[in-house]
């Protein structure tokens, strides 16, 4: 069955506008059908359209259930914003699709692109919460000052890396260091990589620079290597 | 260095005409300089330029070595094309950027789309082997019928899987099953899935069905999500 967005259900009984049209413009549903709504805070709800309008359809909630996550640890997946939006685009939809807990757009000295249409970025994340039958809206962070990033996770128990290109720097391979077994942040740097002043910094509140293997991958590819890599590991440490 | 290809640069010692006017015209090389060549083969070479035509480069071999594979086993992934062959062409570029052995197109009963432009796809192979430091490109195959497919794999000794949505038949997971000491061998269906008939076909060839986690992924995001996966899992058993 298709699932509806509507953060506000349980407060309004109503889907929002877009949802709305979608609903009865798109689908045709009316009045007495039945439909599944998230409200992206990890709850689902199966309700009946009382209501079938397409500025706002009304709905009677049959019940509701909380969904837990599949996953038990939380990731954030910090980026720099490549130059190319789609790209960029393209990494949220994936990430959200497998799994991330939060993502933060970071501004670092290197960044090509320090704006972001945090709307477009907003809806792509709506649409693959829905896609992949999760009931859960990671949150949408940034743009940020990498400084500000690393000051604000100073007191944060989780393990911190930082995908760093740079060969002069010694540097783990991910998929040893991380046990599965913590929460895990993950930074990626831009097309022109992290400054040193910005590792030096990432490092002393200690994040720790990580590859991927031994491939040179773009910033989106590595974020989403990253992704992908937490969930094998931490299924795996289950 | 930026790396050229050239399959035949040890025959001819000259560039394709593409890479020929990317270095004449883009990059303005000319006699003289060095340049890095990959054969796809796994051979690199460093060369001079000898005559900077933009419709065939010459150059003089100074130096030559193979480049042997970051990762232990062979991965070939075999997926149906998707509807969008946009998320297709990612899917390409970013399973040769992670690494990949052989790219299959299949075709099943409920595939949306059985044609492809091979030679847009393999341009965009060539350009991510490059992206990523990589002097091997991986095998194109396909369109092939998904029976065919199956049935040229009989006497392959490779672990082989299947990501399959149905949850009425008994499934692996993946991240467990695969200890990384195998070759490995994926197939993805179609957004309609493989049909009932294709699963028993497969099974019976030695296919296993598995989940890449609980998540719903679109075929795209389960084809990179099992590369990636590969990586992982083949890099930790080593």
């Amino acid at each position: 069955m298709i699932r509806f967005y509507s953060p506000d259900i349980e407060l309004t009984g109503k889907l929002a506008a877009d949802e709305s049209v979608h609903c009865c413009r798109v689908l045709r549903l009316r009045e007495g059908a039945e439909i599944n709504v998230v409200d992206g805070k990890g709850f689902a709800y199966k309700a009946r359209i009382t209501d079938a309008d397409p500025k706002g359809v009304s709905v009677e909630i049959i019940e509701h259930w909380r969904e837990e996550k599949e996953w038990g640890k939380s990731l954030t997946l910090a980026v720099a914003p490549t130059k190319n939006a789609d790209r960029m685009e393209w990494l949220v939809e994936k990430a959200v699709e497998m799994g991330v807990d939060e993502i933060v757009l970071l501004k670092c000295e290197h960044s090509e692109r320090k704006v972001m249409r945090l709307d477009r970025l907003e809806k792509i994340m709506i649409s693959a919460m829905k896609q992949s039958l999760k009931s859960t809206l990671p949150k949408l962070n940034g743009p940020v000052e990498i400084n500000d990033f690393i000051e604000s996770l100073k007191d944060v128990d989780a393990l911190k890396v930082m995908g760093y290109c740079s060969r002069e720097t010694e540097r783990c391979e991910f998929n040893r260091l991380y046990k599965g077994d913590h929460d895990l942040i993950v930074m990626i740097g831009p097309e022109g990589d992290f400054s040193p002043s910005e590792v030096n910094s990432a490092m002393a509140a200690g994040f720790i620079p990580v590859t991927f293997g031994s491939s040179r991958l773009r910033t989106e590819t590595a974020g989403l290597y990253a992704v992908a890599a937490f969930h094998t590991l931490e299924n795996l440490s289950q």
